[in-house]
C-alpha cells in the first residue's frame, strides 16, 4: 500500500537523517573510531552493579520491576537531591527533580511541553545534534548564537533575545558537545544576569561537568538563576549509558508539563535501572568510582592533544578543554570536512564532520568532532596522525 | 518569572489530566484498587530474573550497559521474532521489529510520525486511555467508531472511512482495556478486508493476548493484512512491566521514521533490560513461567465474575472476557459513575470510572472498568460486594 500520504507534515520535515547515514559505516570492523560520544567500556563499574544488581533485589523485591510513577523512582530522587547538592551545588527537594530515560527524553519532553510549528528557540553555533533531533519534530524556527573559545558570547544572547520572542535558549556550558568549550563563570554570571532582565528561560544541559580532568569546577547557572533555568544532567557519563538515566530539575510550573507529556511517551523511565542507580549513587560508590574513570580518559585526552600537536597542519585550530568527551578542531575556509571523512574512513578512522552540528547548513565545513573517550593512547596517536595525513593531502588541493 | 505564555499551544490543548488527578487517591494505604491495570507483583519471574542477571553479566558484559542501535539489542530482536511466530503467528524477521520503551513508546512514535494538527485518527468507544495521552499531543481530531460485545462494528469502520480521511484506526482486538472484550476472528477478516480495499492503516495494539484463560487463541489481523497493519505489543504483563519493553512490527516505510523519531525521544531502550527480555525469551523461560501467570489470574477472574453476579444490581451488564486484565460494567442511564467513584473511594474501594475511556466527553457516564489481577479472590469478593452497596444506594436516587 500507499504510506507517504499518512505521514505528518512534520515527518517530512524532519527528513533523512545525513548524519546518521553517514556514521552507518563507523561500526565496520577494524574502524578507529574518533566519531561517536560513547564512554569507554572499561569506564562501567561492572562489579559494582553486580553488587548493586544483589543489593536491589534485597531492598526493593519486586517493587522494581512493577510500573512506576511517572515523576521517577522515589528513592533515587532522593538520592539525586543529595548528588546535584555535593557535585552541582543544586538544591533541589525529591519532588523538584523529574527523572527520564536519558537526558534526551527531557529534552524531546522539553520540545514538545514549548515549541510549536515557527517558535523561536536558540541555540549555540556548533551545538549538541541530539537536543536538534528531540526538538526537530516539533517544527522550531532556530537562532543561532555566536560562541568563541569562552562558549556563547552573552552580547549574541542579549541581541537575539532584543530581536525574537524566544522560547528558550538552549546550551551545554560545560565541555561543550560538540566544541568541548566551557562557558567561563564571568560570563554565567552575565547570562544569569540577562535570562532575569528579560524574563528568559534557559535550558541548561550539563552531562559532561563531572569529567573534568584539570582546573575548578564551575557553578552551573541553574545556581545564578533558579527560576530561570531548566537544568538536565544524566548518568550516562559517570555510571552506564545503556541504563538510560536522565533527571532534570525545573520550575514547578514547567515540571508539571513535563511531567504529563512523559507520561503519554514512556509512562516512566525502567524502575530497575533506576533502583541501580539509587543504590549507586546512596551506596557512596559513584564517589569511588569517579576517580578511576578521570584515570582512563584524561590520558586518552592528554594524547590526542599531544598528537594534534604533533601531525595536525599548522593552518589547524583546536580547543583545549579541561574536561569532557571531545575536541573540536577547526581547518582553513574552503576545506571540505565532510570529503576528508570519506578518505579517512577509507583508512579505518572515523569522526564527525562539524557541519552536522550547526543549524545553518552553510556553517563548519572545514570544522571537525573529535572524540577520544573510546581508544586507548596508542591508538588515539595512530589514527590523529592518519587524520593528519589525509588533511594535509586535502589542504594541498585547496 | 512567568511562564504561561512560553507553552506551546499544544501544551495548552493537553490540559490537566483529570483521571491522573482523581486516581491520586488510590495508592492511599488500606486502599483495595480494582483501579489500575497493573500485574500482580507475585506474577513477576524475580527467581528466574536473578539467573537471568547473572546470564547477562556473562554473555553480554558490558555491551548490556553501553550505548545501543536504536532500532533495538539485536539478541533481543531475533528472540522476538521467535516469540512473535510461536505466540502469535506473525513472520517477522529480527530487523522488521522496532524495541521500544514500552508500547507506549511505540504509541508516542506513532502518533508524532502520523498526526499533524487536525488529522483524523479513529478509535473504539471507549478506547485505551493510554493511547489517547500519547496522541494528543500532537492534536488529533478522533473518530469514535461503535463497538458492541464482539468489539469493533466492521460496518461503523467502513462508514468512517467513507466519510473522513483517516490517517490511521487504533484497536486494541484482544481482551481490549478499558473494556475487555475480544474483536471475533469473522470481524477481524472484515476488517482485514476493509483495510485492504480501502488502502488504509492500521495500528493494532496486542498487549494482552497471551493472558488466556479459556478458549483458543485468534489470530492478530495482522497475519490478515500484513501491509496494512502496524502491529504493536509488549513483554510489560508477561515478563515485567517496570522494564519497559514494548515493540512492533511495522511495515518498512513506517518503520524508517519510527525509528528516526524515537531516536529523538530516547536514543534507544534500555539494553540492560533488552538484554534481560533476550535471555528470558530464548531460554525458554516465558513458556514455562506463563503458565504461572494464568494460575494466579484466572482464579481472580473467576471471582470477580461471580461476584458480580452474586451482588450487583440487576440492571447492571458486564463483559465476561476469556482473559486479559479488565471487566467492563454498565449501569443504567442516569447513573454517574464518578459520585460512586468518590463513594467507594470513602470505603477503600477503587475503580475507574468508564467515562475516561471516551473521546466523546458525553458518553460513559454510567460504565466502570473493573481490574481484577491486582488484588486476591476474597479481597475481590469482599471490594465488588462494598461496590454494590455504593451502587444500589445511588441508583436509589435515579
Amino acid at each position: 500500500m500507499e504510506y507517504d500520504g499518512l505521514f505528518a507534515e512534520r515527518t517530512m520535515g524532519i527528513g533523512t537523517s545525513a548524519i546518521r547515514e553517514i556514521l552507518k559505516v563507523v561500526s565496520k570492523p577494524g574502524m578507529v573510531s574518533l566519531a561517536g560520544g560513547i564512554p569507554a567500556p572499561s569506564s562501567f563499574p561492572i562489579e559494582i552493579i553486580k553488587d548493586l544488581t544483589q543489593q536491589v533485589f534485597e531492598t526493593y523485591g519486586s517493587a522494581a520491576f512493577q510500573y512506576d510513577l511517572t515523576e521517577g523512582f522515589p528513592p533515587l530522587r532522593d538520592a539525586l537531591s543529595g548528588y546535584l547538592k555535593k557535585h552541582r551545588g543544586i538544591v533541589a527537594a525529591a519532588d523538584e527533580i523529574l527523572v527520564a530515560s536519558g537526558s534526551q527524553g527531557i529534552l524531546d519532553a522539553v520540545g514538545k511541553v514549548f515549541i510549536g510549528r515557527g517558535d523561536f528557540v536558540a541555540v549555540e553555533a556548533p551545538t549538541y545534534l541530539g537536543a536538534l533531533q528531540a526538538f526537530n519534530p516539533y517544527e522550531p524556527n532556530y537562532i543561532r548564537l555566536e560562541t568563541d573559545d569562552n562558549g556563547l558570547i552573552p552580547e549574541a544572547l542579549e541581541s537575539a533575545l532584543e530581536r525574537w520572542p524566544l522560547k528558550f535558549i538552549y546550551l551545554v556550558p560545560s565541555f561543550q558537545n560538540p566544541s568541548g568549550r566551557t562557558l567561563s563563570y564571568d560570563r554565567r554570571i552575565e547570562v544569569a544576569r540577562i535570562l532575569k532582565d528579560r524574563n528568559s528561560f534557559l535550558v541548561e544541559d550539563d552531562p559532561y561537568s563531572l569529567l573534568r580532568y584539570r582546573g575548578e569546577d564551575i557553578p552551573p547557572i541553574k545556581t545564578l538563576a533558579p527560576e530561570n533555568v531548566l537544568y538536565i544532567n544524566t548518568l550516562s557519563k559517570v555510571f552506564a549509558p545503556g541504563l538510560r538515566i536522565g533527571f532534570c530539575v525545573a520550575p514547578e510550573p514547567v515540571r508539571k508539563w513535563l511531567v504529563i507529556v512523559k507520561q503519554g511517551v514512556d509512562l516512566h523511565t525502567s524502575t530497575l535501572n533506576q533502583a541501580l542507580a539509587a543504590e549507586y549513587l546512596d551506596g557512596g560508590y559513584l564517589d569511588r568510582h569517579l576517580p578511576r574513570i578521570l584515570d582512563i580518559y584524561g590520558p586518552r585526552q592528554e594524547a590526542m592533544l599531544k598528537a594534534l600537536d604533533r601531525y595536525f597542519p599548522g593552518r589547524f585550530k583546536w580547543s583545549k578543554p579541561e574536561g569532557g568527551m571531545f575536541l573540536w578542531a577547526e581547518g582553513p575556509n574552503g576545506l571540505d570536512m565532510e570529503k576528508v571523512y570519506w578518505k579517512a574512513i577509507s583508512k579505518n578512522v572515523a569522526f564527525v564532520p562539524g557541519k552536522f552540528f550547526y543549524t545553518d547548513s552553510n556553517e563548519g565545513a572545514e570544522t571537525m568532532r573529535l572524540n577520544y573517550t573510546m581508544a586507548d593512547e596508542p591508538t588515539i596517536d595512530r589514527a590523529v596522525r592518519i587524520l593528519a595525513d589525509v588533511l594535509c593531502q586535502e589542504m594541498r588541493r585547496l
